[in-house]
């Protein structure tokens, strides 16, 4: 990933639980992105973690909710979990920006509660790059919200696509909207009115809808869906790729012949591993909060967590949140002030997502 | 496909229009069928047809809705076009089951009008046993309602059980339901009614939830879901394989060592391919009307055109409607009748699905 250090200094706060390697792993990814100039608040274990460089300071906040049974009702109940004292110091403006691994649910539930809701925003959403060769695509939402109004739908397009262009670099993102046929007509009632209501939405490069097959085609590069479906599609692609690269490799040894052709070709395919590796687009990403989460995959290394934190520094600095207001409000797509809407809006489902990227 | 002629003579309604490779291909695929013992009514323009051998019975119907505008509406419109007369031959009789090629929507469109719901049923479904290695897992609906009540979820997991059964020779088919997580609190407020439902279904086999990235793993034979996430699920799954297929072909181009090893695998690659053909399990499956229809994929050539005949014999033979009308019934699970159940359903979306297993 080329990356600039930020011109001014940028905090991060990082729950050390709830990564699969331990709290000692997420603190060596915390000191490789101190190195290249993020601030670091680190919430965990201290005794687990031992001296860390300049750059990043240890928050000693050892309750851990990774392993708890339901972890959404913990962040909501548990005050001094680590990760709720990272986002309440999200919350307090100690730090710009929350990076927590593990549960997406967790991390989603702690931002909601404490980090709140952007002023506008509907429902947060999770976007995640998927890890595709070449450009990236990011879909979203993939489950915070299994079900959604056309006026969530509309707004997921245009924080997607502020994500897109200020973390991914992709200059003008299309964005497109799944569903089950091409045809402005297809799909379900809630994603034919988003579809009309995008087909006219101001400041936003749609390209209409697309089918599930062409998620990785290249033909936008941002793609909206509700929570359930966004999850199942996911699901469905990491679960195919994999089953695909397993069923090749046991092809590979079904003959001196074919396995000869596996050992020629083995250098080759760890290239292929290493650009579709998923710790490259630092993970999902929460949106719709006052401030940025980002939250890694539970197995990550000490590098994805790095890039999780750089890549929200990176989110901060370009001011996603920002942006999605601003091009929210161009397009007159905020949610009004409740005194004129009437009622607000629920809060999303009770457990928004397990873990989202991959579980095993 | 271990295939036994059936111990009485079936009859088979083919539309000859709506293949890719026209219609002597479709004759052809019919004239291989009746070698094993399935008697075929063939509606298509007898001139590009000619002679048959016996068994194949030509009628000439030269119309022609496989490239309307609007097939699902020319289906309705359009008496004397092919796929028409062949839905209404198995309407009056004169025929036990429907196959016809290219678009879904069409042939549902087509169905329901002529052939209609069977007695009891809520809505028809579109069901597609997934070409991976192994055993098929048999995904339902992939596009024909977009949106469902619990109800239709409910009937949908036993008209696919009966499917799996008979058609595939499953002997217990274990039925899962597609959701954003196991947990039987995950899932929309339909998924969830559906199943608590199903959880104390009687006569069935269901094993709970699964994820979209259990969909390949063989937790379950069959796989129950609304239209609209069957039909995303179905089409990521189609995208992913093909491009990771089409990515490690490219790898294995970008070096000397790679062309080597590619060329040494190959040989092996074709048998998974082949394993993998969605030729194999003769197409999508029309149920839950009062008789069997099949639907093969447009490009499929005469041996994929021969196996959905004899697949739709075979589901005949082993009586799918009957069995699971008698399933539906055991279960209290049938609809009422209209007069008590208040207003009948409405028909389902005006444009089921266009053409399913695997657009371009």
């Amino acid at each position: 990933m080329p990356w600039q250090s930020p011109a001014e200094t940028i905090t991060v706060a990082v729950d050390a639980n709830g990564a699969d390697l331990g709290p000692a792993e997420v603190a060596a990814g915390a000191a490789l992105a101190a190195e290249r100039g993020v601030r670091v608040l680190l919430f965990g274990p201290a005794a687990e973690i031992g001296p860390m460089p300049d750059g990043v300071e240890v928050v000693d906040a050892p309750v851990s909710i990774a392993k708890a049974a339901d972890p959404a009702a913990a962040a909501r109940s548990t005050r001094d979990a680590s990760i709720v004292r990272a986002a309440a110091a999200v919350a307090s403006g100690e730090a710009d920006a929350l990076v927590a691994g593990g549960s997406t649910g967790t991390a989603l539930a702690a931002g909601l509660f404490n980090i709140k809701r952007a002023r506008g925003i509907h429902r947060p959403a999770l976007a995640l790059p998927l890890p595709i060769p070449g450009q990236p695509v990011t879909l979203l939402d993939v489950g915070a919200n299994v079900e959604v109004r056309p006026e969530h739908l509309v707004q997921f397009a245009y924080m997607g696509a502020a994500l897109s262009q200020v973390v991914l670099g992709v200059e003008r993102p299309r964005v497109a909207l799944l569903s089950n046929g091409e045809e402005p007509t297809r799909g379900t009632a809630e994603v034919v009115e988003a579809h009309a209501r995008l087909a006219t939405a101001a400041g936003l490069n749609f390209v209409g809808n697309v089918e599930g097959h062409r998620l990785l085609d290249g033909t936008a590069d941002v793609v909206v869906a509700d929570g359930f479906s966004g999850n199942v599609a996911l699901k469905v692609l990491e679960g195919t790729s994999q089953r695909t690269l397993k069923e090749i490799k046991a092809i590979a040894m079904r003959s001196l012949r074919a396995k000869a052709g596996g050992f020629l070709l083995r250098p080759s395919l760890y290239g292929f591993r290493a650009e579709i590796d998923p710790e490259l687009q630092g993970g999902a990403y929460l949106l719709g909060l006052r401030r940025l989460g980002v939250v890694p995959h539970g197995r990550f290394t000490r590098d994805g967590i790095a890039r999780a934190i750089l890549l929200a520094a990176r989110g901060t600095e370009g001011d996603v949140v920002g942006k999605t207001r601003d091009a929210l409000e161009a397009a007159g797509a905020l949610r009004s002030a409740p005194v004129a809407a009437g009622p607000p809006d629920p809060p999303p489902a009770a457990e928004p997502a397990g873990s989202v990227p991959g579980s095993p």
